[in-house]
């Protein structure tokens, strides 16, 4: 069984006003390393087989037709091996 | 500079219905392969340097405190190297 991972992130350009929010927060409450925060949406795709070439392609086609919004948002598509 | 990714899923045991409403609508679309789908979030933290034990320790705080709900919400933190 594998898992297909769909990340969706903002496109830099688009503004992120809840990672900016996150980003002002932090400081308040004494983390003074970080100095952006984004914030995005990840998706866990179960597949009863293994990951061909041929469900990574189906993926992406769900990815870009109904989980993400490529007018402003970035998509990214990889593999995680599971038990 | 260094970039630390923070993934914050729903535990296994709590209903996902925003993954569940996904996974209903893919046979409608023609997609038939994915058997079921989560929804999480996933947060992008921004280091001015290298990512370090120490500053791994403070995301790691960060994502406890204050980007997941501990009580119904995993989250796992890991680096991405970047330029």
């Amino acid at each position: 069984m594998a898992r297909v991972i769909v990340d969706v992130m903002l496109k830099p350009e688009i503004l992120d006003p809840q990672g900016q929010a996150i980003a002002r927060a932090l400081p308040r409450l004494g983390f003074t390393t970080i100095t952006d925060v984004r914030q995005g949406k990840r998706f866990e795709l179960e597949l009863p087989g293994p990951a061909t070439e041929a469900t990574l392609t189906e993926a992406r086609k769900i990815a870009e037709t109904l989980l993400a919004n490529t007018v402003i948002e970035d998509f990214h598509v990889h593999v995680e091996e599971d038990a």
